[in-house]
């Protein structure tokens, strides 16, 4: 009666490992602080045109006329319009009705293997964000793997010798904070449509995006209505990490083996789903606001600054790095040729800092490390000088 | 590449109809006021516990020292620890390791068949909450009906010639608001115990049972450990329907086939999942302060009063009727034969009533309907004073 399938997933889930190891340093070191360089978890305080909304939201909760029950599963009216909004102000058409509200681009990056076949195949980048491997090895679907590495700039592109019927593209990249050009999605949407290929494009990082060569959404790329989903996120926009909102395109006119996309979606949604906290998809409203774009904005550039720097330290001591400019990684190769997990361990025993080992992301990964630029400033810059202190480089 | 189960679905989710059916109404007759007796949506606004919890957390995340980002997978502790100890006051024993925190019991209900192989053999009642049987048609599995009908009090009992790999039980039950003695509950544990079933039991309406021969809990049973997983709400206990929080408890030690439950479903969460708002989970813990208690209480206290009003009134007609007492749902049958469907149509047409068909939960609720209790005291008095002059009772 068990899903067996289970049984082929890897033991250890790479966030665990890291927590599990930095916890036994802990207990060994009570006195040591930690400087955390791996997670990708935003620290700055929620801003105050979300807090107002949030608390605003609650107390109208209280008042009879003011409470809300069970919302639209596709998420409220208010907020889908913000978002359309949003890509609107970039030039980009999403409809409101394209819009799915969700509790973060996890669930529904793994969710939406419900909508496919246990005989699909998928294609995902190597190294690549775990979710997507695991949610398919969960489901039983062959997964072929698109190499990432240093020939193609760690951006893989479609190769005519393989076919696939579903392929997530991450972009701007996690883990290796690499972005494609317009023209390079340009080149997946072709592929995606010459065959029959559908397009799972996790774009939770476009916030990051400032050069104008690189796209926010894949629906910059003409055609990409008829062959593409894309995930967003507030996390790393707005920091809802802890409060959990994001949102899922579906284009209407979508379609693969003759079934409606975003009709299938919504079956889904409204049968295994009962939409997101009213009171969560205010505050996520209040992010689109004026004040709420200054806000959020600036907290993105401040950890931007963050990454730019990471970046500088890394290259000022001679190592390769990826990442850092439209992005919050910062993706390194191991100095000496080292592996992933003996670097992690180096930084975490020697300086004190917590990275993210890049053989975590694949087996293309062994030798990388991530680090992640969502820490306060003044982590950073410390991790920063002791990193550069250890490998002769300077910021 | 498309998961063809989704073909099999019934084409019209109930609710869905129904909404059809009434908007089309309100659009012919613009001047009248639909009295909402239909779907289990509940109308009290949030107590003022739970409200300040709520704001309390919004403020607490706009502060450096009060942020939170990624939230443990499983829930926070604080939440748990309250849970725990809501059931240890009724002398039930669940630790905050066996309580998974979720975004309501719907999402969980249909999430946990990942955990199942497509080839598991599923029982479910007949009539049926759909999401039971609607997440499996989903995922191809072999769906067995229990008949719940006039002859067993619509509730089923074991039956020594059938086998199913997982069990769905209501209690106190959606639709019928019917409950299981412990005795009778008692019986589902032996047979699972003996044939290796696995219960999945929805207490989501636990907080309406005040007789004292009837649990509010699987774990009231002894053996219950080995064999039953249990999904909790607040929805219809404290007001969430769109705070959207509830529980599912899989206890430590629950096996099948070799596989430990609890640690399957946490790989799964913390893959396909990141957790449910810090600010939601700081309002659900409110619900379990002595205050929460008390006003939450206060507020199942007066939708009982509703159900007892409504099952009253319907009595006095001669019509028979079902729960009322342990439950907020009424479920009677038509007068004169009538179909469903019709019943709807004619409560919705005449009286301006609506109310959920009982052939929208399965064959054997042809000639049921079901009247929710959750609208407001004055509403809930004018469509019962219109039921019973219609139908020759007094209430």
């Amino acid at each position: 009666m068990i899903n067996r399938n289970f049984s082929n997933l890897v033991e250890n889930y790479l966030f665990a490992e890291i927590e599990s190891r930095s916890a036994a340093y802990r207990a060994a070191n009570p006195d040591k602080t930690l400087l955390k360089m791996g997670i990708g978890d935003w620290t700055a305080p929620l801003c105050p045109a979300v807090t107002d909304a949030l608390r605003k939201a609650s107390s109208e909760m209280g008042t009879p006329d003011g409470f809300r029950g069970y919302g639209p599963y596709q998420g409220y009216g208010f907020l889908r319009e913000a978002i359309s909004g949003y890509y609107a102000a970039r030039g980009t058409q999403v409809a409101p009705d394209d819009i799915f509200v969700s509790d973060g681009a996890k669930s529904d990056t793994g969710n939406i293997t419900d909508l496919f076949s246990e005989s699909a195949t998928v294609m995902i980048a190597d190294p690549v964000y775990p979710v997507y491997n695991d949610t398919n090895v969960m489901s039983g679907r062959k997964i072929i793997f698109a190499d990432a590495n240093e020939e193609n700039g760690f951006l893989p592109m479609p190769d005519e010798s393989t076919r696939a019927d579903v392929i997530y593209l991450c972009t701007p990249n996690n883990p290796c904070g690499t972005a494609y050009t317009r023209d390079k999605l340009a080149q997946w949407v072709e592929f995606a449509t010459r065959t029959g290929a559908l397009l799972l494009c996790d774009f939770a990082y476009e916030a990051y995006v400032t050069d104008p060569d690189l796209p926010r959404s894949v629906y910059e790329i003409p055609g990409a209505r008829d062959c593409a989903i894309e995930f967003c996120s507030l996390s790393k926009t707005a920091g809802f990490t802890g409060v959990r909102c994001g949102w899922t395109v579906i284009p209407k006119e979508l379609t693969r083996d003759g079934v409606n996309l975003n009709a299938m979606w919504l079956r889904r949604q409204s049968t295994k789903f009962n939409g997101v906290s009213y009171i969560v998809q205010r505050g996520a409203a209040a992010v689109f606001t004026p004040a709420g774009q200054a806000q959020t904005g600036a907290q993105v550039a401040a950890f931007k600054a963050n990454a730019k720097m990471i970046y500088d330290a890394v290259t000022s001591c001679g190592i390769h790095c990826e990442g850092g400019r439209n992005s919050p990684y910062v993706w390194l190769k191991c100095p000496d040729g080292m592996g992933s997990w003996d670097f992690f361990d180096l930084l975490l025993n020697e300086e004190q800092i917590i990275c993210t080992p890049g053989a975590g992301f694949g087996k293309n990964g062994e030798g990388y490390a991530r680090l992640s630029a969502f820490s306060p400033r003044e982590v950073s810059t410390e991790a920063m000088r002791r990193f550069t202190a250890r490998f002769g480089g300077h910021c």
